[in-house]
C-alpha cells in the first residue's frame, strides 16, 4: 500500500491550509460551550478527504488551488454538521474514538453545534476568493448537495422500520447520503477552476460514483474484514440490521426459507447503542452464520464488485480532463476507496 | 386598532405571492415524512412578518418588490427552521395551535426537516432574481443572520443553568435571537432594492432594534396582557423562570429580601412542559405576588418602555429615506409590535 501512503501524505500536507480555515471561522468563541462544541470533530482528525478531492478537482481542471480553500471547508463544514446530527439520530456514543457532541454537551447544544456548522460552510462559500458568478454558481450547488444529504437521511431512517429494501431504493438512499457530497465536493473544485462545462460534468460523474462506492466498500468491510484492522467486530451492521446493498442484494435473491433465518439474527441487536460491545462467542456464531447465508448467494461479492465498477467508470469519466498529477491523485483516491481494508 | 386591521391586510396581500414560492420549494416531495413535517408550520400559518419586512424595506429603498420574494421566502425559511429545532430543545408541545414537529415525526425527523429549512433558505437565496454581486452580498447577511441565531439560542440555553442574568446579557441574547432576523430581514430587503449604504444601513439598524422590542413586548404580554387575548395564562415566564429584561431588572434592583421572595415561585415550573395547564388557584396567587414585586421595582414599565424607546429609534431611523407608502407600513409595524395585546 505504498503509493496510498504517499497519496495520503500528499492528502496531509493540503488540507492544512483548509484546516486554517475551518479554525478561523470556529474559533475558541462565545458562547464558549457552542464553540468547544462546534469544534469537537473538526478537532478530532478524520482524513478531510472532501476537502482534497474540492483543491484536486480545481487543480485537474487546471485551476489555482488557492482559490480552493473556502469551498473546500464548505464541504468539510457540511460534512460535519451531518456526522453531528446523524449521531443524535442514531444514539451514536463514539466518534473517531471520542465520545460524540451530543454525549459531552447533550442533545440540544448538539444540534445547535451542527446549526453552526451548517450556517459555517455557507460563510465560507460567501468568503471564497472566486468572482459572484462563481460564488453564486458554488452555493447553487452545495444548496442541492445539503437537500440531498437531508433526503438520503431521511430514507435511511424511513428504511429502519421496512422489512425490506430493494437494491434500487439503497442506491437511492446512499447516493444523497454519500454520493451527493463527494459530487458537490468534486463540481465546486470544478467550477472554482473552470468554466468549461464537460469537466465539471465529468467531475460530478466522478464524485456522485466514488461517494456511493465509498459507502457500499464500507458495508462490505464491516463483513470481511479482519477485526484488528477495522476496530470493531465483524458483522456489527447484521446485528443492528443495518440495510445495505448486500442484504438489498440477498433479499432479491433468497429462498423464503433462507431469508427466514437470515432475519433471526438481522437486526437482533437494533436500538441497542453498544450493539459493537456484544461479540461473545453465541453472537459471533449467529453472525457467522448469517454471513455464510450472504455468500451462499453471491451477494458480498456482489457488493464489492459493484463498488469496484462505480470506481472504474469513475475514472473512466476523468479521461476527458488532460493529465495531471492531480487527476492521477483522484484515481489513486478512488482506487484506494474500493482496496482499504480499514 | 383600525390601522392595524389594514396594515395586515395589506401583509397577507403581499406575501401570498412569497408562500407560492415558499411552496414551490417544499413541494409534497419525496421522501414523503421528510416534506411533511418541512410544510407543517409553513402550512400552519404565521403572520410572515419577516417577508412583510423584506418586500416593503426594497420598496421603501426604491426597488422592485418582485426581485424580493426569493430572499423573502428566505428569510421565513430560516425562521422556521429555528422553530422546529427550539421547540426541539425547549420540549414545547404546541405551536401555532397544532402539536409541534418533533411531536409529530419524532425528534429524529424533526432535527432534519429542520435541517432541510435551513437548506431552503440558501437555495432561496440562490435562486433570488437579483444580479450575481447582490446574491453573493445577501449570502454574506443571511449568514451573518443565522449564526447570530445560533449563538443567541445557545446563550438561552446556558441561561437557564444561571441564577441571574445581567440587563446587558440578556439584551445580548435576544438580539441574537430575534434582533437579528429582523435586521437581516430588513437589510436583505434593502439590498435587493439599492446600491445606497446609508439607506442599507438604516435598514438594518430598524430591523435589530424592532426585532429586539418585538420580544421585549412578548415577555411584558405575558405579565400584563388580558389572559383571553393572549390565549394562554398570565405569567407563565414566571412560573417557567424564563429570564427576560423584566427580571433582570428586578435582580440588578431589588433587596435581597424580595429576590428571595421572588425566587420562591420563580422557576418553580421550570421543565414541565405543559406549564401553561397550571393555572389552579394557589399557583395563580404565588404569580401574582410575583408580578406585584416585579412592579414594585418598576421592571415591567421598564421593559415596557424600552421597547417603545428601541422602536422611537427605529422609525428616527427611517427618516433619512423618502416618504413612501411603504415607509410607512414598516414605522407602523414597528408601532404595532410595542402595542399589541396579544
Amino acid at each position: 500500500m505504498g503509493k496510498y501512503n504517499e497519496l495520503f501524505a500528499r492528502v496531509k500536507g493540503l488540507v492544512k491550509n483548509v484546516d486554517k480555515v475551518i479554525f478561523d471561522l470556529i474559533p475558541e468563541g462565545d458562547p464558549r460551550s457552542l464553540y468547544k462544541a462546534s469544534r469537537h470533530y473538526p478537532l478530532a482528525g478524520g482524513k478531510r478527504v472532501r476537502p482534497f478531492v474540492v483543491i484536486r478537482a480545481t487543480e485537474a481542471v487546471g485551476g489555482d488551488p488557492e482559490k480552493a480553500l473556502y469551498p473546500a471547508a464548505a464541504v468539510e463544514f457540511i460534512h460535519n454538521y451531518s456526522l453531528v446530527h446523524d449521531d443524535i439520530m442514531d444514539m451514536d456514543e463514539l466518534r473517531r474514538g471520542r465520545p460524540t457532541v451530543h454525549k459531552v454537551w447533550g442533545v440540544n447544544m448538539a444540534i445547535l453545534a451542527g446549526d453552526l456548522l451548517f450556517s459555517k460552510a455557507f460563510e465560507a462559500v460567501a468568503k471564497a476568493e472566486v468572482s459572484s458568478e462563481k460564488k453564486a454558481r458554488i452555493l447553487e450547488v452545495l444548496v442541492k448537495t445539503s437537500n440531498e444529504l437531508c433526503e438520503g437521511q431521511a430514507l435511511d431512517i424511513e428504511f429502519e422500520t421496512r422489512d425490506e429494501v430493494t437494491v434500487e431504493e439503497y442506491l437511492r438512499m446512499i447516493s444523497g447520503k454519500t454520493g451527493a457530497l463527494f459530487d458537490g465536493s468534486a463540481t465546486i473544485g470544478a467550477i472554482v477552476g473552470t468554466d468549461n462545462e464537460e469537466y465539471i460534468k465529468a467531475l460530478s460523474k466522478w464524485g456522485r460514483n466514488v461517494g456511493i462506492a465509498f459507502q457500499i466498500w464500507d458495508d462490505v468491510l464491516d463483513l470481511i474484514a479482519d477485526e484488528e484492522k477495522l476496530g470493531k467486530p465483524v458483522g456489527s451492521d447484521i446485528r443492528k440490521g443495518k440495510k445495505t446493498l448486500i442484504v438489498s442484494h440477498f433479499f432479491d435473491n433468497a429462498t423464503d426459507e433462507d431469508k427466514a433465518e437470515f432475519l433471526r439474527v438481522f437486526g437482533k441487536y437494533a436500538g441497542d447503542a453498544k450493539g459493537d460491545a456484544l461479540i461473545h462467542e453465541d453472537v459471533m456464531g449467529e453472525v457467522a452464520r448469517a454471513i455464510e447465508l450472504l455468500r451462499k448467494y453471491g451477494s458480498i461479492d456482489y457488493a464489492a464488485e459493484y463498488a469496484k465498477k462505480l470506481v472504474r467508470e469513475a475514472n473512466e469519466a476523468l479521461k476527458v480532463l488532460p493529465e495531471s498529477e492531480a487527476r492521477k491523485d483522484l484515481e489513486l483516491l478512488a482506487e484506494f476507496l474500493v482496496e482499504r481494508e480499514f
